[in-house]
């Protein structure tokens, strides 16, 4: 009879019971012992937002399930209100401290398991401690966030950092009647997701939203009055509060692996390898405490998310019990709901690409979700990212009111298998009208790749043509669209001009053929189009504007 | 200067109109005709159940670009209410017939593109051209149809043939207050996209809308009184109908093609290479009319797909211009909304599979759409058929009233790129409770596979078990959810017994350990932990049904 194995996981939120689970499933005779700081396990984290604002009412939701479901279906054991302290891997023992009453005691493994998460980055600002300042990582957290917007006067509530947690919060936030101003340091929202052009399509619907957003302000301090958070001070300026959260990323729990004298990763994360195994081949990590290796990259990256958890839990619960599992790596794939609107990434955006020093082509295309003559449909739009040279695919973000999600993770499997711009192009994808046009969007962002690469389709981004236009640039700025399209909206400059794209043909003696001429229409289709008609009519510098009005990110030029 | 490339294209629906655009923005000098035999170019046959239903009000709306804006941007010939009636390849001229006045000309080509789509198959049943009877495949049909259901009194509407049409077609005349019966001759609804168990899914829906569903009845003939249709005749009863709809399938219109001795596949299309040439190298063909080659099997199949059609056409565009690109070939993917349900399927079914003699392990897992702490999520079943062997995907079926496309579509992309039920394991789909769970159903369908191949997970699928219950074989049929949940809803057999999983452990007295022991709970999640449990305890013949209570597809055993 072989010697019972001994397995010890600490941490119990999502990477931790998914090895429990499946070590035991594995090994039916194993001694399994698993070690959390706080009252349950499982406990759904990315649901606290949801949880805040009511979306979901009863608190029991939030736990997947119970201590007692572990220990009766998965005959383990489960050490709550316990914090592990150190590692001594010589006589492979973890001592424990159990938190009510402070004594320590040591636990003996043949595998070890780290799944220690991660804490919100808190900078070391003056007044960080007062009552009503928040940071938002875990069920008590959320619970103490809940009562204290019940008895909350001031309903001025500053959320700083805008990113995934602190978007969601501001909608939760809002729909509990508080007044969020949302403060970023850097240009845009979810700076670290989305490119400025696309983030800028979510910050209208932010901003429709009654959500009030400042970027570029470094934050300094916090103000209080009686103990309690009364104000968040910036560089530039100060701004009231009665709730502050600050949702400024988080960074890996390693403290107890790096005292264990396990490599710690140049991230920041503990450093693993493809079977999740840490420098100590008795010790695992998994979940947000690790670093992982991107896909596109192949370099080290920290991201934390509850799937990616998933995941390592059930390939630290095979190798632990003597199989040979492996964990590939993460694209940074992220989808967010923003009110009504839908934003996600895939891979890399633009700037990450030009900064990991690819030769750079990308595609900006606003579509319908699904056929535009079926009713109901919303709006999204594209931006795919590819390498110039070879057309391989990089990266993909997705945003608007519709559907989002699917084209995301139609990307990240696209990604995964290191397609190139031409196999999206003629993915055979699912088609009716009440969900895609006969041409996805994606199949349209892909093409439009093509022709720039094959430089058919020549164009300036919007950002470019601001410039251009705040340089006062001489050129001729060509509407395509109809007349009655103009009058309601358009970019109104001197240099502009209204030739719909029907009347092209015949009206070409308007323009000379040496002119800059940059087009654009509603959503580019016909803009492109008229390049085309230009260009074949002698035109020497034609272009026309990416996604058109539909993708224009500033308030400038408009009306 | 170069000659003038003259371009004749023949059909005018999708592929036709993609091939004209693309080839003038390649070509501004090329001389373009395109003909088509009714009114209007371009018009959105994928919506006309739409149309007819009304959820489409105007029929401008189905008609994506109107013949003057192809005059106009284009600068081409449209030449509508003719029909070309054949090819003189030698000295490559097309013969038109002119409809209103019958009289024939010729036009001269240097590249011919065929695209003359698809027909309704219409057996040579007595009846078939009765007042009343229809088929569907185009705009005026859509019409005559709406007009048909204006003056109808007899509301009884049979339609023939349970396809995507069909189904599509149900929904359409029920809403319209139609009372409507579907006869198909095989034994479940889409018989070709789906198998059985997840067409069964299906249908319970269906028929709890209201849609009376006759399964495995040949229609043999139909009657009529007064020249109108009042009924349909099957081998087995007579069904009375004041419409009669269709809809058998297409079959491709090419008629000219062979008739000008083009090669015409085995599977009846026009054969093409991957640059969609014909045997003849200045024409090519595309859209429905064409064969196209499966992506997992590599045998040319039809699938007729509008979104095939325009990838066809873009194709085409480019290489009649002087291009080289080339078109890799269909999953035969598929989706249809019928009702508030969505169907959709990429790949080959589990039959399909077999009939091309792949050794074929499958999984069927039931699931949430989005975690299921947040509110309002739907439930879908997902079968996933991959190769024993290799592990090798080759097919996906996603129905239910939740999110189906998204899944289709990631397993589309999945197969083209040819990944292994490993890698969908661990693909990096985007994930936020509004959107997802943790472990998608598609994360949870793979592994299952996984832990098949691995004989980890030891299952009956519900036909098997259905076969034992049938034959009242002897085993012992173990619940392992709630009593509250068994007091809804059981399998109710005499050799049924409940025992909730967190009891198991300890009464695994009340089993033995030689019994074949068959465990189901609601979705399968805690059937397979009781499966690993048992065996864990020494039992030698446990299994679970795979989908248990959400995944079973018949009335009988329920109570």
């Amino acid at each position: 009879m072989p010697t019972q194995n001994r397995i010890v996981i600490i941490g119990g939120t999502a990477c931790g019971p998914k090895a429990t689970a499946r070590a035991r499933r594995l090994d039916p005779a194993a001694k399994i012992t698993i070690i959390e700081q706080r009252e349950n396990l499982s406990t759904a984290t990315c649901g606290l937002p949801y949880f805040i604002s009511g979306v979901i009412t009863d608190e029991s939701n939030m736990i997947a399930r119970q201590n007692d479901y572990f220990r009766n279906v998965f005959n383990m054991e489960v050490l709550t209100h316990k914090r592990a302290v150190s590692i001594d891997r010589k006589s492979r023992k973890v001592e424990i401290s159990d938190l009510p009453s402070g004594k320590n005691n040591t636990i003996e493994y043949d595998k070890l398991v780290i799944a220690t998460g991660s804490a919100p980055i808190v900078p070391d600002w003056e007044g960080k401690d007062l009552d009503g300042v928040f940071t938002l990582n875990n069920l008590p957290d959320a619970s103490a966030i809940r009562s204290y917007v019940k008895q909350l006067e001031n309903k001025e509530t500053v959320i700083i950092g805008a990113g995934l947690i602190g978007l969601e919060m501001a909608e939760s936030f809002a729909k509990q009647g508080l007044k969020v101003t949302v403060v970023e340091a850097l240009d845009w929202l979810l700076p670290k997701l989305l490119d400025f052009e696309v983030a800028a399509y979510v910050q209208k619907h932010l901003q429709e939203s009654g959500i009030r957003l400042l970027f570029g302000q470094r934050v300094t301090g916090l103000e209080g009055s009686g103990g309690r958070v009364s104000g968040v001070i910036t560089e530039n300026t100060g701004i009231r509060a009665g709730l502050v959260l600050l949702s400024l990323g988080v960074k890996p729990n390693v403290s107890i692996a790096r005292d264990a004298g396990l490599t710690i990763g140049a991230t920041g994360g503990i450093s693993v390898n493809q079977y999740l195994q840490t420098s100590d081949p008795n010790i695992y990590a998994g979940g947000d405490c690790v670093e992982n290796t991107h896909l596109i990259t192949g370099e080290k990256v920290l991201v934390p998310m509850g799937s990616t958890a998933n995941k390592h839990g059930r390939i630290i619960g095979t190798n632990i019990t003597g199989g040979n599992d492996t964990f590939p790596g993460v694209l940074g794939t992220a989808i967010v709901k923003i009110f009504e609107y839908n934003a996600g990434r895939t891979g890399l955006t633009e700037s990450e690409a030009r900064q990991y020093g690819y030769n750079v082509v990308t595609s900006l295309v606003p579509g319908p979700e699904y056929a535009n003559y079926y009713p109901g449909g919303k709006q999204i739009l594209v931006k795919l990212v590819a390498e110039e040279s070879s057309g391989k695919l990089l990266g993909c973000q997705v945003v608007g009111p519709g559907e989002a999600a699917k084209r995301i993770d139609v990307m990240a499997t696209a990604l995964t298998s290191g397609m190139v711009v031409d196999d999206i192009a003629n993915l055979d994808l699912s088609y009716a009208p009440p969900y895609n046009s006969a041409m996805d969007p994606l199949h349209n962002a892909a093409n439009l790749i093509r022709n720039k690469r094959d430089k058919l389709a020549r164009t300036v981004n919007p950002m470019e043509l601001k410039e251009k236009l705040d340089n006062n640039e001489k050129f001729v700025l060509l509407d395509v669209r109809g007349e009655d399209e103009w009058e309601l909206v358009r970019l109104n400059v001197p240099q502009s001009l209204l030739i719909p794209l029907p009347e092209l043909r015949e009206r070409l003696s308007e323009l000379h053929t040496d002119d800059e001429i940059i087009i654009y229409c509603h959503t580019s289709v016909r803009a492109y189009q008229a390049q085309r008609i230009l260009e074949g009519a002698g035109f020497k510098d034609v272009k026309f504007i990416e996604g058109s009005l539909s993708a224009w990110p500033y308030e400038d030029y408009l009306s």
